[in-house]
């Protein structure tokens, strides 16, 4: 498996299958177009899985890409950096947010340490691909060379892979490493064009000073690059880990043809990375949610995805995107088990001979 | 069982289970406040439950009230009225929309026809409790008799006392009746003052003259309350009989101590007339969705209430309030569920003290 092996094996959607989910969404029992965003939603899922109705996503797996980042030392979160290794076995223990969100919805999560500067204890739940103990302060310089980037990314997808092996047809995208919001932010700034100011949020609690001096950081970091530069430049010179490792992670499961739910501002900031590697990764997204960092909404309208929740959350972890799942199994199933008009004996002609 | 009793019945929430919630939501492991929404509807879940963490609310029950419509013969759907007895059967066979997405998050649906004109044939999952054949026209007079309206509304108490006592810990409002947004936006107009262009939509697919006709004969029923008025008042005169059910379903599972999830626009009428006679009742209800019809934002914005989702659904049944059903189960078991700074050994300090 290589980089340019995945992008080859992405392929457009089946618009047949679309065509056909299209034309059956006007025969369900419903007036048409009533279910809004549910339709187009079941209608991707017919495109991505090639067959009308799609079949009801699951199960589900929720991957968790972990790491830490040098530009912790710059003073861009309150929080330790110890706390992403804490995090780790708590996500693993099945104490973490997106662990009871994800017995809720019966997905399965486990996490990928591609870059925890700590040890977490072994456990069933953890793999541990750490390319290194953290990436470089990207405060300074390149938080990683070309090559450990593309050693993330090359993770991303063969975790995608193995879970598509394993028997997994929906991907939801997690995340934890403190400070993570910071190179999430330069990644949106760099690969849209729109300044640090307007796309560096406060992550998990930065004050107003934080977040001033974390502008200042993003800044200087995306004022490093030159024009024109590719997205893994990009992604080596201001990314994370874990951030690459999710942009693989989107373009694994695409190349497979299972459709992936984004989380909030990391996994947004990810898939722009993604979309610049191989720009038909795209059809296979879903946006679980609209997370209130504000580089998740400007990413988010730079890949033309428009989220399913939008609750106010911030916290990450894949916690958004979990509780967007039943929303992408409901639009498969709506398209599978609806009843017709014809097959429900109801009057389905919707029209002025039927006025009174 | 009296309308005056359950009104007597509905007790505020407990203030003490919900600031346990808000010092629980505090030592999760997790920011504070990442959760957004879902931590205020945890704290709302704790206080109608009296105890935190509150239960996850479960077995959940979908009851959708069916009725006809006199002001049906004024040309305000293009659909015709047997449609109304044709989706009761096909909701009693598992077939329509609710139905799949009740399947989706594992919640029971049954049909209690409060006043259909025809007959569906006998089944399991359907209550005959009919008030009459259908209401009168509002467009021309009074919708019902004040007895009527009262019978509707005791219905619907007697319907949620019941799903109750059977185990339910989770309501969840449906609707079926042609012609149903006319009544509701009759009732959104005259219960919060707003003008019936601002609050009329085109229901299951009026076009433009037909809309320009409905909001004419919401305008003329409105027109016809004296102020002021009470709110039976107000539903007997422009209201529908699954109307009046649902508000006395509100009223019953509030004074049951059970929340309930509110579907589209005419949950939300429904809603207003509740709130009307017991103002205690809105402290017991979730918003499940924004519908696209305008009225129920204006309802939304009189309740004080904020849905959980915005997927442009306008089809009614309890399809919008059946999809938000694991997030209102999801915000419980958070509370319930996940680990805190102490219980998981993560460095919970956010503050300069941690800072590099």
């Amino acid at each position: 498996m290589t980089l340019e092996s995945t992008f080859a094996a992405i392929e457009p959607l089946d618009f047949s299958a679309m065509a056909a989910a299209d034309a059956r969404q006007a025969r369900l029992t419903k007036p048409p177009g009533s279910m809004g965003r549910l339709e187009a939603l079941g209608t991707q899922l017919a495109g991505i899985s090639g067959v009308c109705p799609p079949p009801v996503p699951e199960p589900v797996a929720v991957a968790v890409f972990a790491g830490d980042h040098g530009v912790h030392t710059q003073g861009v979160t309150p929080w330790p950096q110890e706390v992403t290794v804490q995090m780790v076995a708590n996500v693993c223990a099945g104490g973490a947010v997106v662990s009871a969100l994800a017995r809720q919805v019966g997905a399965d999560v486990a996490v990928v340490d591609v870059g925890v500067a700590g040890d977490a204890p072994p456990h069933e739940r953890l793999t541990v691909a750490k390319v290194a103990r953290g990436t470089a302060d990207l405060g300074t310089g390149p938080a990683m060379t070309p090559g450990q980037a593309r050693q993330a990314l090359e993770t991303g997808i063969a975790h995608a892979y193995r879970l598509v092996d394993a028997g997994y047809r929906l991907l939801v995208t997690g995340d934890l490493g403190l400070a993570n919001t910071t190179p999430s932010a330069a990644l949106v700034a760099a690969l849209t064009g729109t300044d640090p100011a307007e796309v560096t949020g406060r992550g998990a609690g930065s004050d107003d000073a934080m977040l001033a001096h974390k502008v200042d950081v993003v800044r200087r970091a995306v004022a490093r690059l030159d024009d024109p530069f590719d997205s893994i430049t990009v992604l080596a010179e201001v990314g994370g880990f874990e951030h690459a490792a999710l942009a693989g992670f989107l373009l694994g499961a695409a190349a497979r043809g299972v459709p992936v739910v984004l989380d909030g501002v990391i996994a947004c900031s990810a898939a722009l990375v993604a979309a610049g590697l191989e720009p038909g990764v795209s059809a296979y997204l879903v946006a679980g949610h609209r997370s209130s960092e504000p580089g998740a909404t400007v990413a988010l309208r730079s890949l033309g995805l428009e989220p399913l929740l939008d609750l106010d959350l911030r916290l990450g972890e894949g916690s958004g995107a979990v509780l967007a799942v039943p929303l992408v199994q409901a639009a498969a199933r709506m398209l599978a088990e609806v009843a017709t008009f014809d097959s429900a004996h109801v009057s389905g002609q919707m029209s002025g001979q039927h006025q009174e």
